[in-house]
């Protein structure tokens, strides 16, 4: 077994109203910064122990699945880093 | 001028105390999943309108400074991803 560091990022789905979003494009064009623009999400980065890259993926993908990212309104991308 | 994507990470600082990252952790850990650690962080794209890729990824820096990120306790890091 080995240590491999996984990042996740979560975003609602495409279509769906991003509040968040709107609030920051909204705050930063109110700023002057020319924005049209901006999603909002979130990432982690979790070291996980498993005998490959590919099953570190895969336990990553079940770990969204489980916790970090509702089925109805996210969209995830899971990507291994490397060893930890 | 052009529209350019730009991702945008915004992390607490090594060494701080990560209450969620640790919940996240302990969570799927409780769960069954062979996790060591996690760390918790927001991610942002921006689609703004610049003259260059240069130009976004300055002017993504200077939201980072203004708005997204406590210069305290946060970290960022900021790609530009191409035209949006």
């Amino acid at each position: 077994m080995a240590h491999h560091v996984v990042r996740i990022e979560v975003w609602l789905r495409d279509g769906l109203v991003d509040p968040e979003g709107r609030t920051v494009s909204e705050a930063l064009s109110g700023m002057g910064f020319p924005v049209l623009s901006a999603r909002a999400g979130k990432i982690y980065e979790v070291t996980i122990d498993a005998g490959s890259a590919v099953e570190a993926e895969s336990l990553a993908r079940e770990m969204c699945e489980a916790l970090l990212a509702n089925p109805v309104r996210d969209s995830y991308r899971v990507e291994v880093l490397g060893d930890g």
